[in-house]
């Protein structure tokens, strides 16, 4: 118990702390310091001042919404006059992030379920009824084969399919696009974030814009780089992509929204950063399945209680709202942590120039035999100890 | 050859340990021991205990779904006696990670495509056919400008459009919102979770959970904790706003599911906790813009084969579902690193001690002479070597 | 100012570094090099070559788009022959990530704004007008209650309702599904990835990849692992679960592309990975609640002017597409940190070493001897200096 107490004793009131050489000399000792001036210089300029060691950061918590405006009026054979809004165009009508705006169509008017040939192709054209399967029904058919064969026009024949008839046809594009005027819609976005670590939250209707402002402002990179409303076609082109060749066949094009904030300064120079990028990368070599489309229908009732529908198969353009950035405000545990680690770089420098001093400098064996100690082990050599 | 041998044997049989004053004092060994207890304390409290340094953490994966329940009657002059249900309201029908509940509109029947004068307003009122430009859209126009000056009512004359006529008037929203029933709609969230690090899924409708409980519960923070089900009214309290104020003018609310996760207790206590915020923050003083709503549209067909549709300026609220959290199981590696940095961490007690001894203690002198072995450089001073 | 030069010139012409006992034992050396070996091998091996410690990392940027292909007959006696081709299954007909393929429904036609008695269940069956409550409307009700017990056929009287008439009947699901052909259907996953960090962009139809192989081409996991173009069944199977199950009461499945990418060899090496996940977890003995379904409706006008519907309770899978990976580069940063950290654990090499040379060898008094240097407190005992 006495001896228990007498090593705790001795325990408690140890300390360790190792031994050193303190070499005089011009040559090492500058050398010496100038690597540790460096590390220093490293630690401060680096992590400190370009990567704001000191902060703690959060990443962005954002909803988003969007909305287009603008109106144009078409006019062709099939439809006529016809004026085109936001309800038409914007399919559907609300989305989370994103909002896709019609630019191009192919219209079928009025299908009713029937029979009807296919549109002629490799695998629909036939000869007699023996070419067509009844029942089979391709990933790219229009319906379900009925097996027989029936005159397409005047000179082609091809499979009749039960289906949602006439079928459509797809071959011809609208060139240039249907709704081209779209280059010249607006898409306000509202954009709210919050960075839940700091309790921080703003909008990218930022406090100075007023009312009147919002009514009549267009954004523009340079002029009005915090308007919220956004032209379609200056979108597509500071992305660098043509809006008229992008509406032919569809197209996504990424909004970015990039909110670095350093809460240490005023929260009004917290500001949203735009940039556009087009997310689904066109290569001109190699242009296999372009664009983006989709169809949908709109389902009418006849008066004697038949179903019809226009189908729509619809090319345009996806416009995806991405919001991202950091927010970073002084805190004192990264301040600590990134201290302590700069403090044990500063241990490197010891290695580097013992290296340098050890090995390279003609004086190493003098150095040298400060610096170790040799000790043989007990049993091959005791009293050989070379010690100072 | 066999210089090598002995080098490489010198070198294998070698070992280097930095030589060590251990000073015996009471006050120094007790300070140095007082600042590894509380560097251990906090590797042991922070590290391990607190942030749980011992484990491998994962972040969520998640799905979502939801679905709205409710029903309610409206009894307007423009539309009569009217039932509105999930299939009235909801829009689109079903989204990713959100559902959208219509609370408040604008309704206009019965367009067409055809002619017809602006709504009154600063830039569409006019005198003279001189002052409407023909082929004109601008940004806030419902349709294009024929050129036309026209009478609107008995007073005023505007500007005719091609449009979808009658235009809609949105100036007066109605107050209080149109389906104020909405508060007591509610909206069953279905949520399964997967940390795919350690393949453990689970979803939010928890084992005890029966189909009859399921019929009839709802979220209480209190005494329903765990039930999928939310009363709309509830979510916007719970956020700290009035849902009839909200129901006005639109919003987004944010319902977050939080799945922190201890996997190496049992599976049971892994529980979603649940949380509202509204995600678009509203500035009382900078009430720019406010709310949420777009347009969609209901197409008809005339007997006759013309189209008709009733556009519906929607407002409501938007249910961004957010699920998030982050789950923890031991694993050797983090634990080993974490047991490095923390030995790493006890040498900082020395160099504090360091400091302290030799430069601040009265004996510093003699401490240093312990401490230090001087060594002049080779040239400048053979000799007059300072050791021990 | 004299005596302030020679300090700064002491302090910069000095070098100080530990002093080291070197001991040459054969025991001892070999195990001081064993342990560095094994931690040179473990800092080589497991940070540089199986985790890639000498890359710059970056996550993916992606967007998106999913087109079904398919189309199949029904024949029920409701609705007679039907075709349902995409217009009428996918539901909404674009969505950012996601798609919809309806595989089961419960349709109800022509439902128009009227009084009619509810579904009979336990709350809504009655015998006189005492048991319904006007003006109440439940959270799984139709309608608003009128307060009239009527009949609902000749046995049973159940509470007459304000609603959309006749109200839906979903007690009896179809079984198999109604769509059970979609497992026929495939979709096309067209998706586009961006690693910003180094400009590095790719879509998952190859280069290689030509119009016709994309016309015929079914993913196939052995065969065909790189078309884009995928059969629903095959989807469902590979997550180890049977489509005509899961099309009753339909779900959601995960399709997760994983571009894993090391830009240090070449970009065709950096390739999409498919794999196929269910998220709702399906448990057999837990069954509340289970399956996806959602409604909408279809708006028709009668010729009088009346509104007219046809409510779809639509059962169906929905397909989540999930994007993640990494791409590596080599980068001279985190290759520095990474030697510096392994230089940094060589360290450990030496304490573990003394603890066994100070602590367990036969020979550890003749060790500490060595390496330590007994220093008394200035008081307690000088001149008892133990040294060497």
């Amino acid at each position: 118990m006495a001896g228990c107490c007498a090593v705790l004793g001795a325990f408690l009131f140890e300390y360790d702390t190792p031994r050193i050489v303190l070499i005089r000399s011009r040559k090492v000792g500058l050398m010496n310091r100038t690597v540790q001036l460096l590390i220093l210089a490293y630690v401060i300029g680096w992590v400190f001042v370009w990567e704001k060691g000191y902060q703690e950061t959060d990443s962005v918590v954002s909803s988003v919404t969007a909305k287009a405006k603008g109106v144009t009026m078409t006019n062709t054979s099939k439809l006529g006059l016809r004026i085109w809004d936001v309800a038409d165009y914007v399919i559907p009508a609300q989305e989370e992030n994103s909002v896709f705006i019609m630019t191009n169509m192919i219209i079928t008017m009025n299908q009713t379920q029937g029979l009807c040939p296919e549109i002629p192709d490799k695998t629909t054209v036939c000869e007699t009824d023996a070419n067509c399967t009844a029942g089979s029904a391709g990933t790219h058919s229009s319906g379900v084969a009925t097996g027989r064969c029936v005159s397409f026009n005047g000179t082609l024949k091809t499979c009749e399919v039960a289906a949602w008839c006439p079928v459509e046809n797809d071959t011809e594009l609208p060139k240039p696009a249907f709704l081209k005027a779209a280059e010249n819609f607006t898409l306000l976005i509202k954009n709210n974030i919050w960075y839940p670590k700091f309790n921080f939250s703003k909008r990218n209707i930022l406090p100075n814009i007023t009312t009147a402002y919002l009514k009549t402002c267009i954004y523009d990179a340079k002029t009005d780089p915090f308007c919220p409303i956004f032209r379609l076609g200056t979108i597509v082109e500071s992305a660098g992509h043509s809006f008229q060749d992008m509406a032919i066949e569809g197209g996504i094009m990424g909004i970015q929204i990039k909110w670095d904030c350093n809460l240490d300064r005023a929260a009004s120079l917290c500001l949203p950063r735009y940039s556009f990028r087009r997310l689904d990368t066109r290569d001109v070599d190699h242009n296999v399945s372009p664009g983006y489309n989709f169809r949908f229908a709109k389902y009418y009732s006849d008066p004697n209680g038949a179903e019809r529908r226009t189908l729509i198969k619809a090319y345009g353009i996806r416009f995806d709202i991405i919001v991202f950035g950091k927010a970073g405000k002084f805190d004192i545990i990264p301040t600590m942590i990134n201290i302590g680690s700069g403090l044990a770089l500063l241990g490197v420098a010891t290695v580097l120039c013992d290296v340098i001093v050890l090995y390279c400098m003609k004086k190493r064996y003098y150095y040298r035999e400060k610096k170790y100690k040799y000790v043989e082990d007990y049993e091959q050599g005791l009293g050989n100890q070379m010690d100072q």
